[in-house]
């Protein structure tokens, strides 16, 4: 695999991009849902903790049976144990992508891991 | 820290999310860059690849001196030693998102790593 990669932007379902871009920290999918519709099942994480980056329209997780609103621009942080569900509104369909990280796994970022040049 | 957190997209030219929402598993910033503006330097990383999800615009990637264009929904994988800058295209603003995960972290994932309720 490439040092660097790109996938397009699709309207399918859900993509998931581990393997199509090589990526070896994380595993993201692209998952759009129409208005009305959600994933069909309620799901928690052994080790991996989630984060969700809604990027269009509207949409509502359950959360520890707690129900959180979120629209495009939105980021939501899942830790592993937490059990989730996530769906369209009734009246909007919902874009976002999902990136799955194994929790604690960060060390040092940004300026402590960057190094800049001229 | 809260089990699950949420942010609310906010348009400030790059807000950094990692302590706001307690992740442990990556770094995610928000950037949002007028028409014909780019980030003004060069830089790569030690240990930590990065994910750049296109939220709105269109923008250019220089990496490793090849230059790749970029709309709403595109995701690129950029590994750690790539030099990269990042700017919006000369005629539109672009909003993106970049995560930071440290390469080679990610173990088992979706199907090996989650548990399913009924």
């Amino acid at each position: 695999m490439s040092k660097f990669s790109k996938w397009n932007a699709k309207q399918d379902p859900r993509t998931e991009l581990h393997d199509v871009l090589g990526l070896t920290g994380a595993e993201v999918s692209i998952n759009n849902l129409p208005a009305g519709v959600g994933v069909p099942f309620v799901h928690y994480h052994k080790k991996n903790e989630e984060i969700y980056i809604a990027l269009s329209g509207n949409g509502t997780a359950v959360l520890d049976g707690e129900k959180i609103e979120f629209s495009e621009g939105d980021v939501i942080k899942v830790a592993p144990s937490v059990k989730r569900q996530f769906s369209a509104s009734s009246d909007s369909p919902v874009s976002y992508a999902c990136i799955q990280v194994r929790e604690n796994s960060l060390e040092e970022y940004t300026g402590a891991d960057a190094v800049m040049e001229k």
